[in-house]
C-alpha cells in the first residue's frame, strides 16, 4: 500500500491503473472511465479502514490520486464523481458494499451506453430518411445501426472532415452496412443540405451551457443547417457530459499538428522562403456549437434539448463546485 | 468571306476568333469578351454593307457566329450586347464609326475594370483590418493590392478551399505582398470569422435577382458571416453579371471531376469494393448565394448592394429579352 | 381472475376497464387517464399476492393489458407509469397500499389539473390583453376562463383553423363568456398578429426536445408570431407530455378524412374527371411546432420553458427506457 | 366634344370609355389598361390642336377624365402615365404621332406581357421541381404553363386559399394540364414547404418600398418559407406596379363581405344571439409582404429582386411626384 | 409571544425582523433574506409546541407575518420556502433540529454566495476579454474580480446606464482595480459591441420561463448582442430566481420618479407650458430580456442556460403552487 | 479673377463663397449646397471664356476651389455634381444657359425638398398613427408635420437621444403641434416599440451600399425595431446621398468631445484620479445602420428601399469614379 500526501493509503491497483491511464496505456473516453470505476471498486474491496471516515478519505485519495493522471480527460472525473456519490451506509461494510455496487453499475451501464443511445436516436430516423454526417463518431453511428437494425433504409451525405479526413471512415463503415453514401467536401455541406433530412454528428463533449464541442466544422455546418431548415441531432454518451463546465469553466481548444492542414510538401506551394515568419498554419481540432443551432442530444438516458442537459449533468455527477473527489 | 445561314457576310476575322474561342485557344472570361469585342470592330472596318440594314444584319450575323462558340460564358454575351448597343447612326458611316467606337469603349474599359475594381474595393478597407478569403479571385486580391499600395496593412485568414486548394494560391500572393496570413481548413471557418472585419471573395458570375455563384462553399460562409456579424464583400468585374438570369434563367452548376474529392488512390479506404456502385462522389464547382447574405458587391462601376446589381445590368447589356445578338 | 400470456391473474375489473378502452366507451385523454389509474388501485386492492414479486408481477401485468388496447394514447402510459412508480414497501399490504395511495394522488391531481393550470395560465395573462387563439382547446380556455374569473378584461382573436373549424367552439365559448371575439380566416392571422398580446394553443401532446405536437397550423402561425414579436404560451396538463418521445420516438401524425378538405360535392370543382389519380388530398391533423418559437409551456405544475419540460417529465414518469409497465 | 373643368376638349371616345370604366362594363387590370392607352390614342389622333400646348393640354385633360373613374384601380395610372410620357415634339403632328405610336407600344406590350412574363418565370423552374401555390393568379399560372412547353415535369401543392378557396381554380387548371396536384387546407402549408421547391404566388399590387401586396396569407406564407429554406417567387405584370407608393402611399386593404368568412347559417354556431355586438368578423382581403420574405418578383421586363423593382417603376412610369395626369 | 390570526404564537423576534422589513430598516435582497432565515430559526428555537403540528403551524405562522411585510422582495420567499422545505422530523426535537440547520445552511450558502457565483463567472472570462456591462451588479462584478484574482487581464466598456448613471459605480469599481475602462452613452452600445467578448450584466430577478428581469436598456443590448455575435453572461443569486414566476406570474416592472428622465430644470425645454398634459415623461425601472438572447446565467451553484434556471428554482424551492408559507 | 493652380479663372464671387464655406459662415448641408450651386451658376453667367473647353475648364475649376474648402461636406460635392453633369451644349453661350438653369433646378428644388419630402413620408403614416424617433430631424419632422396637415391624428414616443438630449428639441417641436409626446431614456426603447407603429429618423448621410449614417443608437434601435416587427422610416433629402460611398469609400465617424459623455463634474465619480490613463471616454457622433434593418428611405425623389438608392445617387451624381469636379 502506497499512501498520497496525507497520508492515506491508497491500494497498489489503484496506483497501476493512474500510471496506465497516465502513460496512455489505457486510453479512449469509455476505457478510462471503466478503468477508473474498476479501481474505486478494488479499493473499496481492499480498504483495511476501520471507520466510515477513514473509508471515505481512502476512496477520495484514490479518486484523487486517478484524477491528477488526467485532469483533462472528461469522462474521468465523470466516473469519479458517480462512484463517490454512490457511497453511502453507516458502517464499512455498507460503505464497501454500496461502492462497490455503484461501481459495477457505472460499468455496466458503461458497456451498454453505445447500444442504449443508438436504439434512442434510430428512433428519431424514419425510414427512407437521409443523414449528412460530419467526422467520425461512433456514438452517430450507433443511431444508424439500430435504424438499420430496425429495418429502415437510409441514405447518407457524408463530409470529407478536412483536415484529416475521417469522413473517409464513416463513409466506409456506411458501406459495409449497404448504406448508399454521398462522400462531398466540406465546402458543399450547405448545397447538399437541401437535400438531407438530419445532420447527425458526435459530440467531444458537451458543455453545461448547451454548447457542443465538436471535430472542427460542427458549428458552421449547424448554422447553415438552421438556415436551411434541417434538424442538427448530436449523438453524445453521458460520459462526454463535462462536469468543469458547470462551474464555467471553458473547454481547452487542442490546436494540433499543422502538417495536417499543410504537410511539408506543399508548403512552397504558400510560403516565399522556408522561413516565413508571415505564414501561420492554425489547426484547432474542435469548435463550439452554441445551443441555439442544436434540435436534440441523444444519449443513453434519452434526448434532450441542449438547453437542458445541465439537468441531466446534475443528476449524475451532482454539483460540482468541490474537486472531483470531494463530491 | 463567309455568310451565317442566313447569307449574311461574316468577316474571316471574326470567323477566325470564333474558331479560337470554340477551341479554348482563347480562354478566361476577360480574354473572350476583349476578343470578341475586336471581332466585332473588325467586322465593321470590313464591312462591305451598302445599307444601315445590311450593316446591321452583318453585325448580329457575327455577334452570332461568336455567341454560338460557347453560350454558357458569360462574358461573351456581355461584350456582344455592349459592343451591338452601341450601333447608332443613319448611314452606314456613322454606324461603322460609333460601333468601333464603342468596342474600343468596352476594350479599354475592360482592360482598366480590375484596377478600378481594386481601388474601389479597397477603399471598404481600412487600416490594420482583418480579411477573411474564400478560393482564388484576382478581382479580390486587386482590391487588397490596392489597399496596400494605399498604404494600408491588412492581415489575412485564408481558407484552403478543398478541392483543388486554390487558398494556397491566394496565401502565396498575400504572402509576396507581405500581408500576414493564418492559413486555415474550410471547417475552421467560423471560429476564425470572430478575428475578421471582412469576408472578401469574388465571383464566377452573378444573377439578376441577386444571387452570387461562386466557388462551392462560399454560400455556407456568407451565412456563418452573417451570424457572426462580418460583413461580406465580393469582387467582381462587370462581365460577371449574367444577362441570362435577367430573363430568369438559373445558372447550371458544372459537377467537375470526382477525383479531385477522391483521388483513386483514397478510393479504397472508403469504397467497399472496387466496383462500389452505392458509393458516389459529388463535386459541384460552385454554389449560389442569396443576395441577403452578401453586404457589398464591388465592380469596376462603383460598388452596389446585390439586390440592386440588375440595375447595372440593364445600364450596361439592355433587358434580355431577345437573343444576344438582337439587341 | 384471467391471467395474461405469463399466466399472471390479472383482475376483471381491469379486463373491463381495458375492452371500455379498446372499444372507445372509455375516451378522451383525461378520462382515459383516469379509468387506468382506477384500474391499478382495484387490481391492488383485490390482489391475491402471496409475495412481493408476485404483487409487483400481477401489477405489471395488469399495466400491460391497459396499456395494449391502445398504445399511441399519450395518457394511458404516463397513468401507468406515475402510479406503477409509486409502489413501494417490503410486504405486500405496504405495496398494496402505497399503490393504491398513488393512484389515488393522480386520480385527484388530474380532477384538479385544468382548474390549476387555468390559474397559472391566468397569471401570464394581464388585465386588457388581446388573445389570439387557434383551434379549440379546454385547458387554454380554462387560462382565459380563470383570468377573466380574476376580474381581467381581454378580447380574442379567433382563427377559424380548417379543416373542421373548430374555432367556431372556441369563438362560441369566449361570446359566452362574454369576450369580445374578432373571427378570422387562418389566412389572416400575420395581418392580426400585430394587435395581440399573446397566442394561446393547446396541445395535442409534447415531447422531449421541446417540440409541441397540435393542430396543423400551429407551428406557422408561432413562426409568424416569432417574426412579429409576439410571445407564444401553450396550455397543456402532463398527461399529454409524451413519454415515448424521451426515447426519441417521434409522434405519429395522423392523417384524417380528405372529405374534411374536399367534401365531395366541391370535388368535381377540382378534378378533371371522377377518377382523378392525379389529385391528391392531404389532410394531416398536427404539425410539430419546435420549442425555439415557443415562449412557455403552462402545466398543473406551473409553467416551463419548452426546452426544460424534459425534466418535468423524467420528474413525474421516470426514465423511460423500458416498457411502460417497466418502470 | 365635351370639356373638362378647364375648358378643354375631351373627345366622345374617351367619355365613352371613361364611362364604362366607371360602370365596370371594363373591368379587369388588363383591360382597363388597354382601354385607357387607346382612349387617349384617339384623343390624339383626334385632337384638334393648333399648338402643342393645347394638344398637351387636351391630352392631360382626357388623362384626367379617364384617371378619375376610378383612382384606385392601379393599372390604369399606370397606362396613362406610360403614354403621356411618350408624348414628344415640337409641332401638333409630331406630338400626335409620338402619342398615338406610345399607346400602341403599351398596348402592344401588354398583349404580350403574360406570355413574356411565363417564359421568364419558368427559367426559374427546373425539371422535377415542385410548386407550392397561394390563391389563383394567371401571372403565376402562366410561369408554370411556358414550363410545362418546355418540357419540364412539374408537381404542385395547392393550398385552398381560404376564404373563396380559388386554390380550387388553380388546381382545376393544373390537373387539365397535366400536373400532379396535392391540395391542402392552407394550415397545413409549413408543414408541406418541406416538400417544396418554390413558392409561387401572383400579386395584386406591388409598392415601391418592395412589398407585394397580394391575397391574404401570402405574407405568412412567405415568413414560413424563408424559415423553411424555400424560395420566394412573385409573378406580376409590370401594371401592377403601384406608381402611388413611390410617394410613400400606402395601398389600402378592401375588407369584403363577412359572410365568405362566416355564412350566415354558421353564425348561430358562433354568435350568443341573433345580434352579437360583441362578435365582429374581420375580412381583409390582401395582405402586405415585406421584401426581404420574397426572393424575386417576375415581369415581362425579366425578374428583379423586389428592393429594386423601384427601378422599374421610374423608367416605366417616371417619378410621381405630380398627378397621373402630369407627368 | 403575539399570535397572528390564527391564533397561532410568533415570537416577539420574529415580529421585531417583520417590523424592520416592513420599516425597510432591513433593506437589500441578500440582508433581507438573511433576516427572515435568522428569525425562523429563532421561532423553531423559542417554539413552546408540544406537537408537530402545532410546531408546523407556529413556524408557517411566523412565515406568513415575515411574508406580508414586503409580498414582492423576491428573495423573502425565497428564504421562507427553503427553510420550511427543511423541516422533517416526526418528533418536535427533531423538528427543531432541522429547521434551525435549514436555516443554518441557507445563511451560510448566502454568504458565500457571490464569493462561489464570481469564481463561477470569471471561469467563462478569458485572459485579454473585454467585457460589455450596463448599470451597477456587484454579482457581475464579483466574476471580474474573480478572474482579475485569478491572475486574468481584462478590459471593460462600460455603459453609462440612463436614467441614473449606475454604470459610473461600475467603471469606478472597476478602475479601482485597475481595469482599464471605456466610459460610452447607451446610444454607443451597438458601435463597441464588435469589440467585446462578453456581455455581462446582473439581474433584479427570473423568472421561472427563462426571462431576465433587470435594469432598463438590458433587453436592447442582449438583441443587439446576439445580432453582432457575442455572447450574453447573466451573473445572478438564485435569491434572484423569482419563485412566483413558476406559477406564471408577471413580475410588476416599477416605474420610477420622472424627475429621473427630465429633471425640473429640463422640463421647460420640452413642454409647452407649465401645465403640459400632452407630455408625459416614462421611466419603468427594468425590462424583460426573453431567454432566447441569453447564453449563461451564472449561479452559486453552477451556470446554467436560462431555459433550464426552472429546475433550479424547483430544486431549491420546491413547485409554488401554494402559498410561500405553505411549502 | 483670380486663377487656380492651371492658371484658369475662377469668379470672385465664387473665391468669396468658398471662403464662406472654409469659415463655415456657410454652413449646414442645405444652406452649403444651395451656395455651391450658386456660386456655378455666377461662374457660368461671368465667364469670359470663348471656347467650351475653356469654359469647362473654368467651370471644373470654380468646383474644385469649392469642394476643397471642405471635402468631407457630403452636400457639397452633391451640388457640384449636378450642377456640373448639366453643363451641355456645342457654343459657350447654350453651355452658359445650361449650366445656369441647371443650377436654379437644383436650388429651387433643394428649396422645395424637405416640402415635398414631408408629403411623401407623411403618406406612410395613418391616422392614430405611433411614431417613436430618435434624436432630431427636421427631415423626419417635416413627415410629421405634413400628415398633421392632412388631418392625421399621431402620438410620439421620443426618446431623448444621449449625449446631447436633441430628442428634447423634438419633443418640444411636437407639442407645439399638438402631438401627445412620450419622453423615454434611450434605454428605454426595446419596452416601448411595442406601442409603436413607426420608427422614424433622419440621416447624416446615406451610402451607395445603403446603409444609413445617423446619429449614435440608430443602429442599436433599427435592429431592435426588426425584432420587435416594427418598421424603420428613414427621412433624408438626397444631398444626404453620399457620392464617394458609390467608389467604396467609408463615411469617417467623428469623435465629439467627451465632456459631452462625462462632463467634468462628474469625472471625479469615475476616475480614481485626476490623471486617470486608464479611462477612456469615447463618443463618436454617428453609426452606420446596415440596409436590411431599414424599411424605406424617403426623398424628395420618391421613397426606396435602402438597397436601391444607389440608383438614384447614380442618376442624379453621376457615376463617381472620377473627383468631383470631373464628372
Amino acid at each position: 500500500m502506497s499512501t498520497d500526501d496525507s497520508g492515506t493509503a491508497v491500494d497498489p491497483a489503484v496506483l497501476e491503473t493512474a500510471d496506465d491511464i497516465a502513460s496512455m496505456e489505457i486510453r479512449g473516453a469509455a476505457t478510462i472511465a471503466d478503468a477508473a470505476a474498476a479501481a474505486l471498486a478494488t479499493q473499496a474491496r481492499h480498504s483495511s479502514a476501520e471507520t466510515p471516515a477513514a473509508f471515505r478519505d481512502q476512496l477520495r485519495a484514490a479518486a484523487k490520486t486517478l484524477y491528477e493522471t488526467r485532469p483533462t480527460a472528461v469522462s474521468l472525473p465523470n466516473a469519479l464523481r458517480f462512484v463517490l456519490r454512490g457511497m453511502d451506509g453507516e458502517i464499512v461494510p455498507e460503505l464497501r458494499e454500496s461502492t462497490v455496487a455503484r461501481a459495477e453499475t457505472f460499468r455496466s451501464d458503461l458497456e451498454q451506453a453505445q447500444t442504449n443511445l443508438g436504439e434512442i436516436g434510430a428512433n428519431r430516423l424514419r425510414d427512407g430518411d437521409v443523414v449528412l454526417t460530419h467526422c467520425h463518431s461512433t456514438d452517430a453511428l450507433a443511431c444508424i445501426e439500430a435504424a438499420l437494425e430496425d429495418g429502415k433504409s437510409l441514405e447518407a451525405i457524408v463530409k470529407e472532415t478536412r483536415p484529416r479526413k475521417q469522413g473517409h471512415i464513416t463513409a466506409r463503415q456506411l458501406r459495409e452496412w449497404g448504406v448508399p453514401v454521398t462522400l462531398i467536401v466540406d465546402n458543399a455541406a450547405r448545397r447538399y443540405l437541401d437535400e438531407a433530412d438530419h445532420v447527425l454528428v458526435g459530440a467531444d463533449s458537451i458543455a453545461a451551457d448547451g454548447s457542443v464541442i465538436n471535430k472542427i466544422g460542427t458549428s458552421g455546418l449547424a448554422v447553415n443547417a438552421r438556415e436551411r431548415g434541417v434538424p442538427v441531432m448530436v449523438a453524445a454518451q453521458t460520459i462526454k457530459l463535462h462536469p468543469d463546465t458547470m462551474t464555467g469553466h471553458t473547454i481547452e481548444i487542442e490546436n494540433r499538428d499543422e502538417d495536417e492542414v499543410l504537410p511539408p510538401e506543399e508548403r512552397t506551394d504558400v510560403a516565399v522562403d522556408s522561413a516565413d515568419d508571415g505564414l501561420t498554419v492554425e489547426n484547432p481540432a474542435f469548435d463550439v456549437t452554441p445551443p441555439r443551432h442544436v434540435d436534440a442530444i441523444v444519449t443513453e438516458h434519452g434526448q434532450f434539448p441542449p438547453e437542458s442537459i445541465v439537468t441531466l449533468m446534475r443528476e449524475l455527477f451532482g454539483e460540482t463546485t468541490g474537486e472531483p473527489w470531494e463530491v
